[in-house]
């Protein structure tokens, strides 16, 4: 009899592992319990469909549940919510179709996601009050906005949902109104790319309001106003977009070991303390290629890439899930901007490094070439050994430069190893020295203390 | 009394060595001949200025001669040529104002440049025919251009420069023919690359003519017409870009040995074979990265990389001038096309690696949203190793990809390495596996014999 390979999740690492699995050994049986009725989707192209740059819903769906079911001969039930898992019986217990039932696995993978958190607001129940992390959900801002066409909204969290959002919003004529508790937006990109966006979110005509605390929201049924400590503005739609949490219940129920990030803790092979049970996708800690230490950044290509790997090596071809340098890249407006490694001082030097960093801004093309723009990158570096921590770019051209600095991370390059690859240039594309480069020059002089 | 360091040739590698040895050593004499009147000039960007799209040939320019001499402190005379080096006596000879001396070094700089090479084409001194690889020639295309409004244009050589030029000349209302001797225009980017390029090129009008040889040019004195074996063609101007050779008169006849590329051999620090006289640029050997192998590909980015270690070698703080992965970019009309590494399989042969590649093609963006482009990816890896040895991308955007390769390549990482390189995603800017990711995944499959 052939073994069976039990998914819990029907999304991007969920899905993946399913496929490969199967494509790798189409002996085993592969059995996925999704809870809702999307599967395989781009939650990522969420904010575009609101925007109304994606016609429909069903377009960030990458594979449908019948090609998953028809071509892929993976035995995929929506609707059907694993309630718990036990690791000694090797069963999975399910509701799904009114029914309660066990399933039992050889291999497990726990691929639950995560959720979006819910502040303790007054008035989060209101209509118009919404946060965006399924797709149930986009569909019904949508929905929101297409009956009330609203003059006002009010956006609470300026990380990359916030301000993807606020666009968004801004392009169906509401004046948005963006809150940060912290001082700047995009925390994890660092100041330098936030200063810019800041001043390119204003320039749009989104109201800032930074270092604001939201308390909550007022109306009658529907939203009509954002309250702050003293005051309130008007919102006639409402994001909560303040971050994700794992949604790691099951698997604690179950005694899978969290790490200390919250999430599933995981090995290489993103087994959990179980030898049969993996977690992967944003449920799931993986490992940080700078630090070594494991991190939980909740990113799509994170989960796939896991995904994938868990296919194969329930198969019998172990194959480790590689390591995250936290790359993310977001749109804001007319700007792109792009984040990977440390940036952060404090974490860096709590890693063990001592950061050096540098920002510098350059033309993205030839300085007489036409159509150029301003790209502003950091990069830092620790100062003994020279090695390359993260970096930054922003600009209204070129963010995916930092694929060279997230590579770099891959690579344990130093600063000075970076400042010689040999990048390309032509008029139309990059100045001589590519901005990267030119931040890598004035980096290395910094870290030999010139 | 201070150590004297000359320089032979105003453009990339000399005036950045010179700029930079000055900037580190206030005290040292440093002292450049230029035979010409143009330094620090961008030479990749005089097609641009041929197009109409740089108005003023002046704006290619870096730094002007006024602000090396005032600002810089450089004792930079143009209009003086050396014509001769005497390596034991530690002098050059210099012809300029109208007299010839002696002039003494410490540390002597040979960068040369290089030269169009002039096939033994009929009618080359016709008018109207030009090669193209000085500010002087690119003024004269443009008065050229400008004055007789040509209808018709013959590029012969289908490399960048020929490219660059077919979209100038086509800008400026001429019906262009390309010639090309080799069965594809951009040889050295490969096949892939080339079949895009030729299939855009003739969409934009271009009329592509491969594997076909021009024996001259015809006229009374203007050009009038390409002649091919056996037809002609009108042509009312026509660029001959068949590539350049290294300038090594000066330095052959010194003594300076030269390497098997014909270019001038030089060692990690770009010295020769006297210690203290170093060339770089066009006129020099650089290693590369892949091969450990001296290479010969003139390159801005190598000449200004190269020029600036000197300038810091020569004033005691020796700084290898780092390796070349060979990598350019450029654009034909609405395309880019780049290449980096090895992607010749003979070769990687000849190298002692055992080839293996492939060619995807993948969205630049999100499948779903807008305004996204096809590119194709190639890379090429040995088979044993699993070591990346070069790639090649074109499309409407994201050429800069290359950059990731390069970087790869920089660090000697393997495909699977790279396949694992956490790049970064968002709907605007990428699929969730960027196509370079793609590409890798693909390529270590095959690798492994799947």
């Amino acid at each position: 009899m052939s073994d069976t390979f039990v998914v819990v999740g029907g999304d991007a690492a969920g899905m993946s592992a399913a496929s490969k699995a199967k494509r790798e050994d189409p002996e085993l049986d592969v059995v996925v319990f999704e809870k809702g009725e999307w599967v395989s989707y781009a939650a990522c192209g969420m904010p575009y469909y609101v925007k109304g740059e994606v016609e429909d819903l069903e377009n960030l769906v990458a594979v449908t549940p019948e090609e998953f079911r028809d071509e892929r001969d993976v035995d995929l039930r929506t609707g059907h919510e694993v309630v718990g898992i036990d690791p000694e019986g090797e069963t999975v217990t399910v509701e799904g179709d009114g029914e309660t039932f066990d399933q039992p696995y050889d291999h497990l993978l726990v691929a639950t996601g995560a959720s979006a958190i819910e502040p303790p607001f007054e008035g989060l129940g209101l209509d118009g009050v919404f946060t965006i992390h399924d797709m149930d959900e986009a569909d019904a801002i949508e929905n929101y906005v297409t009956e009330h066409s609203p003059d006002s909204a009010a956006i609470v969290g300026g990380g990359y949902v916030g301000i993807e959002m606020a666009e968004a919003l801004s392009a169906r004529g509401a004046d948005v109104h963006l809150y940060e508790m912290l001082p700047h937006v995009l925390q994890p990109f660092g100041d330098a790319v936030a200063e810019v966006v800041e001043d390119h979110l204003r320039e749009q005509g989104v109201e800032l309001h930074l270092d604001t605390a939201v308390s909550g929201f007022e109306g009658a049924e529907r939203v009509e106003r954002v309250t702050l400590d003293d005051e309130s503005h008007p919102a006639d739609v409402a994001i909560v977009g303040v971050g994700v949490e794992p949604n790691t219940d099951l698997a604690a129920d179950a005694g899978i070991e969290l790490g200390e990030t919250g999430a599933i803790a995981t090995d290489e092979y993103s087994r959990t303390n179980y030898e049969n049970i993996y977690a992967a996708g944003d449920c799931a800690e993986a490992r940080h290629v700078v630090t070594g230490e494991p991190d939980h950044v909740p990113l799509a290509l994170t989960a796939n890439r896991a995904g994938r790997a868990i296919g194969q090596t329930v198969v019998g071809d172990p194959e480790p899930v590689g390591e995250i340098a936290g790359t993310a890249i977001v749109k804001a407006f007319d700007l792109g901007a792009a984040r990977t490694g440390i940036l952060d001082e404090e974490r860096a030097r709590d890693a063990g490094f001592d950061p050096v960093s540098v920002t510098i801004s350059a033309p993205t093309r030839a300085h007489y070439y036409p159509d150029g723009a301003e790209i502003t990158v950091t990069l830092v570096a620790d100062r003994e050994s020279g090695r390359l921590l993260g970096g930054s770019v922003v600009g209204r051209e070129g963010a995916k430069r930092i694929d060279t600095v997230a590579t770099a991370l891959t690579a344990g390059m130093t600063v000075t190893e970076l400042r010689n690859a040999d990048l390309a240039y032509a008029p139309p594309f990059s100045p001589v020295w590519d901005p990267i480069l030119t931040a890598a020059k004035v980096l290395e002089g910094k870290v030999a203390g010139e």
